[in-house]
């Protein structure tokens, strides 16, 4: 695979009369921003689809037109799908290692999914790819491996797990059930096209299956690309605008907020942590709340995502507005206010995916949030807003956690590396 | 909302330096073609949002590189969701009617469908809708209705039901489980976005609920929107190019091997009948072949699509061709020989989706297609060909049929109208 990146110059002229940057923008709704947002990682549309066959104009064409060869670089300080902006689908596999896997089977394990990983992600199909013709649409595919706290205990290496990563405390809120709990070995799958994800799966899976098994496999999606301008907001099933406080990806208050700077040395200077809770949307109850009721609940309105107390959405919340009987205007109650945090430090970073699998026959839905946000340290950032939603957050009356997981997320590697690498080589 | 289809000259400048031309191909990955196959249908992308709201140049240009606005019209001679070209999410539901669901009750029930369908395919919120927010991105959004053999029993219809709309025939590959089977009401939903079928799911869901029960519900999946271009075949998950023979959506062969012209009156001009089968891949077998077993299996090369006679996908196949022994280049048993249907009218037109939902602890995969056929007589035109291949196509060993449903698919209708009323009116 050709692997050049495309930067050209904004005003280099392109094919089809339109610009480059016009191009470019139409392309990813927002490639320049992205751009930005990756820091100058940059995302590569391949020229050339690999296959080694003359082009026609018309295939130039097309593969000018369609985004299935862009890549996300694998290699790098952190490892991609964090910061990456969030592609359209994701799944999110837990696994349970086996007895006999030890740490040097870890470190054998992880050097097999790090190469699956480098080249599925690039195009290019795995060393025992049985379906090499998948491989060709990566579609901005990114795998992310996450260390869960029993992953430590199996290396002999509990001395090097962070403090806070331990299961979740359980909440009064919680109904967890153990199908959807814990896991010492993850792995996120992430892409702009389904068959990608699906395909990388089953590499993964087959590739992880000799060291560990399966616990839980979490499908998830966001609006599918170009729905949407790519920066833009979106609408989680409750049609709330999910996700307006989040730091930017890439800027300065991210980097603060989400990579790991203190704690188990390995772990420093590019690593994070995950949390991923399954979070069920009760929308029956939901959708017989009103519109009023509904916006009070959150603090914001439900169209344009503006604060109670303001008109748009970015706008920043006024939690001290009173109404005209000396009431606040956001509930000491309302989720954007339990949720808020105030110092960039503390924030956390949520990149969450949507699910919605098949509805009961009665018809109610079996739909929520992948809830998936990444901090520096678990116990410093998530817990205490955690706590204080868990509390006395007014949405709680609509949404009920029903799975938890934790995760180290290693820095990434360069290449010849592998992910994992400073804790188990 | 702005129903105006955005149908530009060639030659009229656009925003951003690129011609009208340029921008929607690029936009669409093809448009142009598809145009073509709505045969002038059209899709209109809407220049407003609905909002009512002054848009700022960000937001227009915004508006102008996405295409969830995009939406396929629903009133018409046929329904929506079959020459559409496929977009990239689906679901079909069954449903089972409610004991107490007759003829009136029936077209109770399909009148508020209908008007579901209409609105949320325009992009305009369900009567009942309570998450507006969610219908404002159609996405190209069709709802498409169907009737199984039980429908016209509950209405008192069965003089009515086409000849051949019954379960099929048990076929020695077949490993049917009835928690895929049958059903009396089918509503299929596609979109390019997965946010915009959940949303209309949930909507459809509700509002059939008092009249039916879910029985079923199958997510399936094509490649995202723009991954390739819209025009070109897709790989399904065992990395076969699948639908090289499928007649094109819009041209004469089409229209004379779908459209239903012959048994009872309500479902000619217009209608049309759909097989609906759950073929689970045997990846863990399949993944052992070798390439060339895998494509003497189906008769074409895996990475082109070309048949063995050939070197391009769309080069026919060569029955007659034999190698250096004298055998068939294609073997008597290859799928592509055994699918391959002679005369234009006995074609059946395919619409499939993959399907890939989570494996077991072992990482054995559950993974397949949702084959869906239209065709203007299952009798006359899906079991020949079903016949042949339950006989004896290789690739029966590493496909497995494990859910069976057909549906008689009513005409389109005109505002005002309702789907089924030829029927149930």
């Amino acid at each position: 695979m050709d692997n050049t990146p495309v930067h050209p110059a904004p005003s280099a002229p392109a094919a089809g009369g339109t610009t480059a940057v016009g191009r470019r923008r139409l392309l990813t709704g927002g490639a320049l921003t992205l751009g930005g947002a990756l820091a100058g990682a940059g995302i590569g549309a391949a020229a050339a689809d690999g296959s080694g066959q003359a082009a026609t104009a018309g295939e130039a064409r097309r593969r000018e037109t369609a985004y299935g060869t862009q890549k996300v670089p694998f290699h790098g300080r952190h490892q991609a799908g964090i910061a990456t902006p969030a592609q359209a689908h994701a799944v999110f596999l837990g696994f349970e290692l086996a007895d006999r896997t030890d740490r040097a089977a870890l470190g054998r394990m992880m050097r097999l999914l790090t190469d699956d990983a480098a080249r599925l992600t690039q195009g290019e199909a795995a060393l025992a790819d049985t379906e090499a013709e998948l491989a060709a649409l990566p579609a901005r595919l990114t795998v992310t491996f996450g260390f869960g706290p029993g992953l430590f205990e199996a290396a002999g290496l509990d001395d090097q797990r962070p403090a806070s990563l331990a299961p979740l405390p359980r909440f009064p809120i919680d109904r967890l059930q153990d199908r959807w709990n814990g896991g010492d070995l993850l792995i996120q799958i992430c892409a702009d096209d389904p068959l990608s994800v699906a395909h990388a799966q089953r590499m993964l899976t087959k590739d992880a299956r000799t060291f560990a098994r399966l616990r839980w496999a979490q499908r998830g999606f966001r609006r599918g690309r170009g729905v949407q301008d790519e920066g833009a907001t979106q609408h989680n099933l409750m049609g709330q605008l999910d996700g307006t406080a989040n730091p930017a990806p890439g800027g300065d208050a991210f980097a603060k907020a989400v990579w790991t700077d203190a704690g188990p040395r390995w772990l420093r200077d590019g690593g994070t942590t995950l949390v991923l809770r399954r979070i069920r949307m009760e929308l029956e109850t939901w959708d017989a709340a009103d519109t009023k009721a509904k916006e009070f609940t959150i603090g914001r309105r439900l169209g344009t995502g503006a604060p109670l107390t303001g008109t748009a959405e970015t706008d920043p919340p006024d939690f001290d507005a009173k109404d005209a009987l000396g009431f606040p205007v956001i509930s000491e109650f309302a989720h954007i206010r339990r949720a808020h945090v105030g110092e960039e430090r503390q924030h956390i970073f949520r990149r969450p995916y949507n699910y919605d699998d098949a509805p009961a026959a009665d018809g109610r839905p079996d739909t929520g949030l992948l809830f998936a946000s990444f901090q520096r340290d678990i116990g410093e950032q998530f817990l205490p807003i955690q706590r204080r939603l868990a509390a006395s957050d007014l949405l709680n009356q609509w949404t009920t956690p029903i799975g938890s997981a934790v995760f180290a997320i290693p820095p990434g590697c360069a290449p010849g590396g592998w992910i994992g690498q400073t804790l188990l080589g």
